[in-house]
């Protein structure tokens, strides 16, 4: 019987890209659930460029920081091995903000059932999860695409990014990922079916959206900002839709994020900047995990999890976000 | 009988701030109008910070440069002295793109008849003007207030954000102005009923937001970009609007344009940020000429000309936009 809890606790605030010695790697005891509460086992944890924001002292974000001290955030799925709720039932799996960590408490609150036999449990984190809802929510209801236009997304073999252009295609747009390196480029064109893809370590990119997108980008997904982000507002067609959904080539700077120079585009191109907040669409989030399923049985829709095994290597698995070392959707598995 | 037509011909592109040696100031032989072809003295001269971009050697803008040779583009308001066009009358007034000189040539294209009787002919170029209608619908139709909302203008006691500041007033709003040097901070409280107003030349922006925009800004009204555009996003109320109408702190600019770092927080507040453009506008000036005159003529919207005598000074009045020397709509008189 299991008494310890391996936990990365945030140790200080992350100055550039995240190191181990930003964290405590601690063996706690194995805590029980008190009345009302509920046990579980961690098997997947979620590894998403957010959390670079969550480790950051931000006075004014979305949500507050993790505090030092704490158990870093993340959503993970698990199954329960105790539990004093009514609702939940030892052997069940559950999704939720359950942390780095081995096992958590829970109060049930957040937490969502997940049926392993219906989707391998990777893929409640990735296309059936916070990842999925954020390219459906982020590319349909503020992007907006309709049948013919061109659509670019930035970040496009990562997790989020690899969904949104897929689903773009599927609405009928034609579809130009940017990504880095040949390797990913292929992958986005040959397995995934994009129209163009544009490999920004290589290539020129406002040079080549001249070239994929000769009539203007009707709808710019953005995960990067920096220079990216610049080089497609200077390519906006009219009456274009920037649905900006992160930052990860700022998210480690020192000094101050780098602002698009190119904004007055929004302007001359009379187009709209919009976010796209996964959490406010957590009350429609049925809509998007039907169409999802549905898409993914039917094989319209290719999901990737790259998983790597331990707790231990959080540190460095999380780091290869920033380098692009991940394909699609980054998971570390903590149990079997 | 006057046979000459001075003239500002641009010679070359600005490198920064413009200078007199940007230009060409040349007598012109006086043309006499053409079959169709309208003959106007021109008699003021609106100047606006737009001028500034058009100079620029843009290959994307919502127009085309002005070519090197040719004479400066501006508004302004004349008299018609010589027609061979069935439309207009010696005598009539009229506005139009007409140039930086004493004499236009015209076809009729673009040109508005207006009424010295019913208003001063500078106005015609202020608030009845493209200045006007830029503040109305930016401020009405891309951002939206309602009553209660707090509405930040900046450049507040430029032509643009006065009139932005006292519209937003009238429809029930919060106003809030930043403007530089005390002058001009006083003059939107007491004499244009502003419910504050920041000297961005003497107090910190975002900590003097804090205190007068406790719960956030709803609308942000911005012509200035840089420094204050990031003071203002960094202070923005869930759902606000951020209108983008110029940026005329970076204009004159020798390097990229300074975006605005804090741009996420488009994202973290669910805002929309938008240009206003005002040529899009045009279809439907009479809705916004017809309440700004009734305004205008209650004593509930005020308008400040300033104006300044004499072609010749094109260069140094113009660049009194980028300095702040200007209060209010900066007009050059060219003839009486």
């Amino acid at each position: 019987m299991n008494t310890v809890n391996h936990q990365f606790r945030l140790a200080r605030r992350p100055n550039g890209a995240v190191s181990r010695s930003d964290f405590d790697y601690v063996a706690a005891p194995l805590e029980a659930p008190a009345e009302g509460q509920v046990q579980i086992q961690i098997l997947y944890v979620s590894l998403d460029p957010a959390m670079r924001g969550w480790m950051a002292p931000s006075e004014d974000s979305y949500m507050p920081p993790v505090a030092i001290g704490e158990v870093m955030r993340a959503i993970a799925v698990g199954r329960v091995t105790a539990s004093q709720h009514p609702g939940f039932a030892v052997g069940e799996h559950v999704s939720g903000m359950l942390g780095v960590q081995e096992y958590a408490i829970s109060n049930g609150q957040g937490l969502n059932k997940v049926d392993p036999k219906l989707a391998p449990l990777p893929l409640y984190l990735g296309g059936l999860g916070m990842t999925g809802l954020t390219a459906y929510f982020g590319l349909l209801d503020v992007g907006q695409p309709k049948a013919g236009d061109t659509v670019v997304v930035s970040g496009a073999a990562g997790a989020v990014g690899m969904i949104v252009g897929q689903i773009a295609k599927l609405k009928g747009a034609r579809v130009i990922g940017i990504a880095g390196g040949a390797d990913k480029v292929r992958y986005l064109i040959e397995e995934l079916g994009f129209d163009a893809a544009i490999d920004y370590k290589n290539e020129d990119v406002a040079e080549a959206l001249k070239k994929h997108a000769p009539k203007g980008v009707d709808v710019f997904f953005d995960n990067v900002g920096g220079a990216i982000l610049d080089a497609v507002l200077g390519r906006l067609a009219m009456g274009a839709r920037v649905v900006i959904c992160g930052a990860i080539s700022q998210y480690n700077n020192t000094s101050a994020m780098q602002g698009p120079s190119n904004y007055m585009q929004i302007m001359i191109k009379r187009a709209t900047m919009r976010g796209v907040m996964v959490l406010d669409y957590y009350p429609r989030a049925m809509e998007a995990i039907v169409a999802m399923g549905g898409w993914i049985a039917e094989g319209k829709l290719k999901t990737r999890e790259d998983v790597v095994q331990g707790l231990d290597t959080f540190p460095e698995t999380f780091a290869k976000l920033f380098s692009g070392g991940n394909n699609g959707k980054l998971v570390l598995q903590v149990a079997a």
